[in-house]
């Protein structure tokens, strides 16, 4: 990809910051030639990866060489993109919100600073992958459990700072940060919640601050550079049980909803539940192609045939409980008394017990994969997704009005239709995948037109994304209009306040630095 | 109390903004008396209560008045002092930081908007007590069950927003906080998360934003005025099991915590678990004077034989599980088989089932109280107390360091020893509770000397304080000090930016805005 420049530096004042760059972190790590471009776009990109160039890369090793990095931004007017490993798939990968940002690439901080099996956390840099983790802990043979998502080669921290989900006790991973270090746009580092206080021992341990609390500030934020952050983990329980339900038709999932909730609210499920449709599971099986090969959506009556054949439920129910064997008993008998009043068929009952093999299909034992990411390949070609992500209340109504409404649009625009429901406590997280062929024109087109109908459809029916591509960060952004955006007007106070040349990140989910105000709008998909 | 002007403010214009206070929220809601003063001085003062003077106080009814007080205390350059029903006992109660301020009291903002069982959530304004909530779910015979604090006539979400913490799964209240409208310093009126969105339906079940999440950037916070909030309430259980244990030892806490911490992150017990010293049962059976008449700390050998007469342990451990029986009679056989490995004495067992009568004592069934405040007649006199509070990670060996060094601490300074840890995951909240007569001067200078002693201790060993008391808010942040005090410079910055003439709580838990930087450090204790 040739060269962007981001607005208003001139190419001479960018050869100047690489080569100050040059100097702070090495020759070889910044990288600024047309292949090194590629390397940082969007391989998901609905559409042509150039709506959203890096103008290259920088990728520091240690938190004075980010300082330094920030120091340079600042001299230069040079924006910066922050990634942690930048596998942000569906949302933009490492591609940048700005045309012509300089990729801060985290990758290089790799350091596990804590890895404590007694009192179950870490402190971890944000190049730490699920996967380098995962094998630090059996390397160690601590007794803990991770949370992963589906893509495993991604960021554990990057992963949560974007609110990603798993599908364990923990699956809530912002919720597990607990003490951060960040260098902000000024180039100060800050330790927030009792990390304020040099070696204060319980910075990683307890949730707030003393006066404000700060942490999920720098969560889906431009608000500064995380260097390190504490994350909580599972301590292993000595068994688990799964307990397995395919459940028949689409409507069903209201009183699924209804079941699992008041189970969860109560504390006999202590898990996110991730409820996948049934296209979910056919997209390990192969490709659309093998299934229609037609143009446009599996018609129904299609639908019907393949759940018959491979004997699928519509929705699949995958509860796993943790902990003790017989306290696991105990809440087995609850969950199976709650499903016996609405259908005859018995829970599927798979135990694991501490020392069991895994298999690298358990994400709910906290085994990274990357085998959901499979369903790229469902449409063929160079195959992408987008996913449509409201949050919606975890009450039946409210969960089945989202589904005939989405799936309606959806449908609507001849898309194959595959919904999650994951279960996070009071409340859904409705992920709608939408899989493309990014070289297919009229896919693409298709495809933009759904996915604003779907925003448009949320918004008016009083529900938000959580979490949403680049190309879309500030029409999503626009939808949270309480009072004018005063939200939005608040954060962009502070972003000035901490971050006056408005270098980290501008336009990341919305949020404009006056210094970049003038591209609000821009670059959308 | 006389008037005191806030800094800068000449009594024309104090009186001017008196008059406009009383157009907007009527003049029966703007007190300015000596009587009033008098009425939200500190009643719990380290010596007198004229160091922390308000020059009046107003108390608006709605959200609109709010915005109406904030105006115009921005355009006299009058500062407030927010309190939602000023029942900070030990810490401040309703007098501001910075003499003169006029406190802003939101006890009449006492509606409950929302107050749902199904989701296990309310939306209530500042005024709303624990009270008020707790026969609100009664008289509506809602199955929820709150977490309260000691003292049952605070503000729920006020305490929630001090960190304060209760002792049911749902006790560390600032965790169940949710989606918040907050009056900002130049008067906007934003809603966080979801909320941010008008009419999004999971405004107060989802805990983050679109963007950076800011909800407890308003707690212990002088960054907006917190106008309603979201807050999960627990549904309540069908059983709930008590599991008692008298501990014989000071020193046995080591092997006490270490049997706790891994039941509660291993899921058994979900509880915040309150462990007090024994003087926390003893000051309900009397007076200091009925047990020991001499002035200075009761002697070891008489605590000893205090203990045998009254049949207390050092320590008391309450543990309670919730929800389902079975469940619950399986983590009680957990529970026990953990503490048998110490101490051969069994548990009594205490089964409540929904249903059953709860008395004014329990707390650990969501029963709001005020005997634990009973505490502050221990000594005799105009008495009160003060709590020195230090978050300490939940190990054996940190517990017992800690405790070793504060028991010695006050011990040097001849005053009676009262601590309790309450594990609320990864971390003890330790409190230590200091009594004493107001209106001994020798008491109060040693509290003092004490309290400076203790702090200086904590931060020596790397441990801070969570909360504390208006005369120490400075000091305790001075002590926040890593990279010279960045946080607290990153906040002062995004201060300055929400509030720049500074009106909202200056000096609140030591974060002080520009126009008002020139107190920092005055009117300590």
């Amino acid at each position: 990809m040739k060269l962007t420049l981001p607005p208003g530096l001139s190419p001479q004042n960018f050869d100047a910051a690489v080569k100050a760059l040059q100097g702070a972190v090495g020759a070889d790590w910044v990288m600024t030639s047309d292949a090194d471009r590629d390397a940082y776009a969007d391989i998901y990109a609905p559409g042509p990866e150039d709506v959203w160039p890096a103008s290259g890369a920088v990728a520091p090793h240690t938190v004075e060489e980010i300082q330094a990095v920030v120091k340079i931004a600042n001299q230069y007017k040079l924006p910066l993109w922050t990634v942690a490993r930048g596998k942000n798939l569906g949302y933009g990968t490492s591609a940048p919100r700005m045309p012509g940002c300089m990729v801060l690439d985290l990758g290089r901080m790799k350091t596990i600073h804590t890895l404590d099996a007694e009192l179950g956390y870490c402190v971890i840099e944000p190049g730490v992958g699920f996967i380098d983790l995962y094998e630090e802990i059996q390397r160690r043979k601590l007794p803990l459990m991770m949370s992963v998502p589906g893509n495993g080669w991604g960021s554990v921290l990057g992963n949560a700072l974007d609110h990603g989900i798993g599908y364990t006790p923990y699956g809530l991973h912002a919720k597990n940060l607990c003490g951060f270090e960040v260098v902000l746009g000024n180039g100060d580092l800050v330790r927030t919640g009792l990390g304020a206080m040099e070696n204060n021992h319980a910075w990683n341990l307890f949730p707030f601050g003393y006066g404000p609390t700060w942490d999920l500030m720098f969560s889906q934020s431009n608000l500064g550079v995380v260097t390190k952050a504490g994350m909580w983990i599972m301590p292993e329980p000595e068994t688990s049980l799964e307990l397995n339900l395919d459940i028949p038709e689409a409507e069903d999932i209201g009183w699924v909803i209804d079941t699992l909730t008041p189970l969860k609210l109560g504390g006999i499920i202590d898990q996110s539940i991730f409820i996948p449709s049934w296209l979910g599971k056919m997209v390990i099986k192969g490709q659309r192609k093998d299934f229609w090969d037609k143009p446009g959506a599996i018609p129904e009556w299609r639908v019907k045939e393949l759940l018959k054949q491979y004997k699928l439920g519509y929705w699949k129910v995958q509860i796993r409980v943790y902990g003790d064997e017989n306290v696991n008993k105990a809440k087995a008998e609850v969950i199976k008394a709650a499903f016996r009043k609405h259908i005859a068929t018995p829970m599927e009952e798979v135990w694991w017990r501490r020392g069991d093999p895994t298999n690298v299909m358990d994400t709910t034992l906290g085994v990274p994969s990357a085998i959901p990411l499979q369903m790229g390949d469902w449409v063929g070609g160079r195959a992408a997704h987008l996913g449509f992500s409201p949050v919606i209340p975890a009450t039946g109504q409210q969960v089945l009005g989202q589904l005939k409404r989405s799936r309606k649009i959806i449908s609507d625009h001849d898309v194959d239709f595959y919904a999650s429901f994951t279960i996070g406590g009071r409340f859904c997280n409705n992920v709608n995948m939408l899989m493309y062929d990014r070289d297919n024109q009229a896919q693409v087109d298709n495809m933009k037109k759904l996915f604003n109908a779907l925003i448009a459809d949320a918004k008016a029916n009083g529900y938000g994304e959580y979490r949403t591509h680049l190309g879309w960060m500030d029409p999503v952004m626009e939808t949270y209009d309480f009072q004018n955006n005063a939200l939005r007007r608040m954060t962009e106070k502070v972003k000035d306040a901490l971050d006056p040349n408005g270098i980290l990140s501008p336009g990341k989910q919305g949020i404009w630095p006056t210094a970049y105000a003038s591209q609000r709008g821009k670059a959308l998909a």
